[in-house]
């Protein structure tokens, strides 16, 4: 199989500008990932589920260079201090120096761990991404959030750290369960619903082909929607303004993650919900017309996302759950609502 | 007590240059601490040793402001992961949001945990050094350099995180202990060593007047050495290349405080046995003549620092550490030697 690159975009952060590339079968070629290798040395990082379906091809196309990896349990619940112990625990054991490449194979559980290691190892080391769920692929693979979970808050222990690469390869979704799929069209659909109208009308029209995973229209959404993520990040690396808008969903999100334990929902799951919550809020407060909301409520479940809470969640759990989210400033929680499809705004 | 400011110089990093402050009993005034202060949190890290001294006159400085802390028990072996989650665990507990201030009240340890802690709470809070020891205030303290230690390697999990300010109050050192004064010094010499034989000689011309602590000649020494140490991190604040230099001494040191178990050496001492074994290889090797080597000896024995090596220890043992260390490339050992006084250079 030839690799079959369809679509690359760049994220422009001067000297931390990187490639972000989309296409089929790009793991097979080693072309596609070593000129982004920093030395001799890789270690992967992966979990039980992707490992034994990808890594002997992803080390097949590293043959040459010194590879060393890490397989941990799959699940939200797994992105923690522990493991990211036992992240530096490997690299010191296999002498992994200052030259070597944290290559994270996996989801975005896996990518914000092996980012956040490769931020802290040695204060900086080389970091690739290739994500393996559409989520990751959308979103987190793409600009330099990494983090751990704290038991008491989501992300609440990070850095801000740039891949040199993203491989996006849509071959490797045909092995992804359906609800990930769901979860990660979430995080696709959001950058529309916030950012670009002219996408969200698309996306409508592309329904159809979207829940039959047809392989172009998916990879054009990718590309399209990933693209106006990028155009975020580059405009404001850190979330001091404009960025903020990609936590549309988030904070109702985060909430319910936190509530219901890590790995009950979907992080895709609990940002679909959380957009429905943040939509209802947008009418309440007089910032969107009721039509408006319905328009992109009906898109979400289109697309068989949830929208509605589950009976037996209390809203009192979620609220205390939100003021330790990291949106939470002293003049109360920092909320992104919406104004009209393809416009966010901040509450603050 | 008034604040008695006797210098002021400025680490140049653009948006992240900040001040750093010389002076007595500069921990009595709030002025010299709040305009600093980010939001109205405030979390102090300490330890067992500092906090009794000096955290309630750091707190009535704090007065108007919330202020939590957390006191650790002394020493480098507590400057791990599981202290650094203990930290997270009272950031969390406490509710302190990304407009916190984290400080540290205390030696280079602590300096380290809290400038580490500060980098990875919400991707990055604000940060105060308040350095409690010589070596913190002369070197730790200033440039940005964060981390903890792994059981196999020292430093091996950080970050470069610049504080707002470094507050270095001569007055504390009065409860300083003999040994850890020493250790301060072998910082603050090893600064002249490597790039200002002027210094140098000054500091040889001071030797009775800092063996005895004569307040003013220690405040001109501290402002005079920092001042190289800033321009060194002004130039090349990610250790590109001239801030290796930095490292003089230290290749040597970290092995032999993971040789002998963090704790048993202090840093500064470790350094000084280091500096002693780097100038041997700078002569073995050719670099530096032999008169040059001597002359900078005398000067580390002058100021009662080690300079040989106990005689069970096993030079293998060493070898082996230093192979973990960050400066470990694919080319073998990267070392920092001596070329004449004031003048260092890499081997590679």
């Amino acid at each position: 199989m030839t690799a079959d690159l369809n679509y690359e975009l760049q994220v422009n952060l001067q000297e931390r500008s990187y490639p972000v590339r989309i296409g089929f079968d790009l793991l097979s070629s080693g072309e596609q990932v070593c000129p982004w290798v920093a030395g001799e040395q890789v270690f992967i990082l992966s979990n039980e589920i992707v490992a034994p379906l990808y890594l002997s091809r992803l080390k097949e196309a590293l043959a040459g260079l010194s590879v060393n990896e890490l397989i941990l349990p799959d699940g939200e619940q797994h992105k923690n201090l522990n493991s990211l112990a036992r992240v530096f625990d490997a690299l010191v054991a296999h002498r992994h120096r200052r030259t070597t490449t944290i290559l994270a194979l996996g989801g975005g559980v896996i990518g914000d761990l092996a980012g956040f290691a490769a931020a802290c190892y040695q204060r900086g080391v080389a970091f690739i991404q290739i994500p393996t769920t559409l989520l990751a692929q959308v979103d987190s693979s793409v600009g330099g959030k990494t983090a751990v979970n704290h038991p008491q808050g989501k992300n609440m222990i990070g850095a801000f750290y740039q891949p040199k690469l993203v491989l996006a390869d849509l071959s490797l979704l045909t092995t992804l369960p359906e609800r990930e799929y769901r979860a990660g069209i979430a995080e696709l659909v959001k950058h529309a619903i916030i950012y670009s109208a002219e996408l969200f009308y698309w996306l409508e029209q592309s329904v159809d082909e979207l829940n039959k995973w047809n392989p172009d229209v998916l990879a054009e959404a990718l590309y399209r929607s990933v693209s106006i993520k990028a155009e975020i990040v580059a405009a404001d690396e850190r979330e001091a303004g404009l960025r903020e808008q990609l936590n549309f969903g988030h904070t109702f999100g985060h909430a319910l993650e936190v509530v219901t334990g890590y790995g009950e929902w979907l992080h895709g799951e609990a940002v679909a919900m959380g957009m429905s919550l943040a939509l209802q809020l947008s009418v309440k407060e007089g910032w969107l017309e009721p039509e408006q909301s319905i328009r992109v409520r009906s898109l979400l479940e289109a697309l068989k996302l949830p929208t509605l809470l589950p009976s037996g969640l209390s809203a009192d759990a979620l609220r205390t759950a939100m003021t330790v989210d990291k949106k939470s400033t002293s003049k109360g929680l920092k909320l992104i609502l919406l104004e009209g499809i393809g416009k966010a705004r901040s509450t603050t």
